[in-house]
């Protein structure tokens, strides 16, 4: 009884797919009763390893999403297009869908598992976020019988790996990105990952499962880290933070109501995220009555990425053997969502701050900075002069719990001040 | 469609289930479909909160098992009986099992899961390693793909607890043992605990399923912490180490023969395992291709435990109601084992090494102590000589990866020598 497969692509994560599938000696034993019957690539002119027999690359990958013998289409296009309309069409055709494209998701999902729901197949995504960590599958099978109060990620890798260089070598940004390019661990085009939209994609995706409802991607405030330098990571050091990209979705206290945003964020140093270094990734999920569990694991990387894949594809294995016949989805597989949540802006957001001012009058400008702070009800937690950079004393401020609008009114007018010369960052403290 | 479950126990796990289930908003939606139909207790008398509705407690617990109305049975007595024959009972009445209870699968798992798999039903054990950490299904469901080589766990919170407190503190076992159980982190007899048993029965379980086959749980080596103090601890934290008791699993080269092994080792601190704190628990997997990817969370406790229990029945739920009349089980969440795993002896075991010498000559001794390493093969990392104590001098070892046979036999020839007063303590290194 062997369950066919179709795969989108036979790039990295293609490839490493098919090797865990043509190699099943030793792993979960359903493996033997998985065939990869079609494969879908732009060319057929490129030698692929592993090999795959004769017939099964085709460039025509409308032929696969429609052919009656497939019973699983793995979508590892990436993009929006064409695996938007190529995962809607399989599963119009009654194809099980396994996919590891965030962005499709994040965009498009309302519209995917719509579809899904309709035709009675899993769309199953394991590999969309972390990597090879299993998150997903706990998210929705170990971790929903709690209330879920929290989701924080280390989710992209490039980034992490960057701001992990950069607070070890005490070097800037660009610097540590053109080696970061050169190692192959950021794009050529690194937009998508140093300016957090990689990190948003699956935040949007993490928080849709976390507090069952649907996310719009355009409402996830996003902040990137191209404004990170050497200077701050080494004042966040100083004070006991390491400085990460974090993606956070968290309940309002109406309970119904989230906020989803990713940004660099100081971090202590005692938090388990903050030991999360290199390309590696983690999820921390906190509910009730549970507490606080955490995933670490490789983020990304052929051998990760295959392993969520082929995990995915074995569990729809399993259950097409376990369910023969009923048309019922398991309900804690599919996915259940209906409404869209409602996302807080940033102004209505309660965080801690860190700011560094360049002021001109040292001796009056704590004070200053106290009275001003204290007009818009933000309270602080420390003030400390760092020292002098080109005759202006630095000041670092970091703030208790406050009203994000709150800060940003009491920084409009500090910036009237007349001793302050700059505030070169401003940065969010978790 | 109300699914009926009755509780074996009402005790901390038992009442945190039912807070769980008898609060349902904000939680997985499947919750609402749960009743807690029966729970059976020893006494009557006590109060019990929640409370339950009348008729529902009983001191019959027989009566549950085969009550033809319940569906699933949630065992959380603990203990080898009477908790493995009401399991047995109830496995042959047709009801699902959900159990937190390591020893009882540890011990009996073959007699249990060979039951349940004859009569169509069953056994899940979130509950039963790492507290509210999901690292059974996880294992099941998402890494069992890998070709698993390491399954490594802090999986005892009460000596993760005495270990972090006798690091921060300086303190030795005793004194910190009394402070824990003081706080109810360790029981009045600590046995189970301290020895190491526990960690032992857990990792039993997990090695099963890592492993894909049957573990005697008489044949795990077992050393618990009672001989850890304060000035290893120390030496450990000169030479980069903090000291864990670790719960080990691994494949041998061979690829067939396991190590399944728990023992006080010094971890290199910027190992992942390194920063798990407390009663916190954490488990690590490493596999081909995956990598390696970390659970970590509250690896006991009422709220904790209680989230694994739910899980284990709202999932069954979820594929009752998806399989509906269907005898199948999803061969991703049955129990699959025919075989036993055959377990190494330490001797054949390759590990790092730490021991403490107190030796009369310091001049010579060091050349001894390398000769004789040499000639059992024991290669060496560092020979440091860290001070006096009592007019003896104390020498710090750590080797290369060794066969522990070779070292034992090194240090039978070592004890043999004229300037080695005594070995205080020999530790293994991951």
């Amino acid at each position: 009884m062997a369950f066919k497969i179709g795969l989108l692509g036979y790039g990295t994560v293609g490839t490493g797919t098919a090797k865990i599938l043509l190699d099943p000696v030793g792993r979960n034993s359903l493996l033997q009763e998985i065939v990869i019957a079609r494969v879908g690539v732009r060319s057929l002119d490129q030698p692929r390893s592993p090999e795959l027999p004769a017939g099964v690359l085709t460039t025509d990958l409308e032929a696969i999403v429609t052919d009656p013998e497939i019973d699983l289409v793995v979508e590892l296009l990436g993009g929006l297009e064409p695996a938007r309309s190529l995962i809607l069409k399989a599963i119009d055709h009654g194809k099980h869908i396994v996919t590891a494209n965030k962005a499709v998701i994040a965009r498009h999902g309302e519209e995917i598992f719509t579809a899904a729901n309709q035709a009675g197949v899993y769309v199953l995504l394991e590999a969309a976020v972390g990597g090879g960590i299993p998150v997903i599958k706990p998210l929705k099978q170990s971790l929903g019988v709690n209330r879920i109060q929290t989701v924080i990620g280390i989710i992209n890798g490039t980034t992490n790996y960057i701001l992990t260089k950069m607070t070890e070598e005490g070097a800037d940004f660009d610097e540590v990105l053109a080696q970061a390019q050169k190692l192959g661990y950021a794009e050529a085009d690194p937009t998508a990952d140093v300016d957090g939209y990689d990190a948003a994609d699956k935040i949007a995706i993490l928080a849709a499962i976390a507090f069952n409802g649907r996310i719009k991607r355009e409402d996830i405030s996003c902040e990137g880290i191209r404004q990170i330098n050497a200077t701050d990571i080494s004042y966040a050091d100083d004070l006991g933070f390491v400085i990460k990209l974090l993606a956070i979705a968290k309940a309002n206290s109406d309970n119904d109501s989230l906020q989803v945003r990713v940004h660099p964020t100081l971090v202590p140093k005692d938090h388990p995220l903050a030991n999360v270094n290199n390309v590696y990734n983690a999820i921390l999920v906190e509910g009730e009555p549970l507490g606080q569990v955490m995933f670490f694991g490789p983020g990304a990387g052929q051998g990760a990425t295959a392993s969520a894949v082929v995990s995915d594809i074995v569990n729809i294995v399993g259950m097409m053997q376990t369910s023969q016949g009923s048309e019922k989805l398991d309900p804690m597989l599919r996915c259940s969502h209906e409404h869209f949540k409602q996302l807080s802006p940033m102004s209505e957001i309660d965080t801690r701050f860190y700011a560094r001012f360049l002021c001109q009058d040292v001796s009056g400008v704590i004070g200053h900075l106290g009275t001003s702070f204290g007009n818009h009800n933000v309270s602080l937690e420390s003030v400390v002069q760092i020292g002098f950079r080109h005759n202006l004393a630095e000041i670092v401020v970091v703030t208790h719990q406050v009203r994000e609008g709150n800060f940003h009114q009491a920084l409009t007018e500090i910036k009237g001040l007349e001793s302050i010369d700059s505030i070169p960052s401003i940065l969010r403290v978790l």
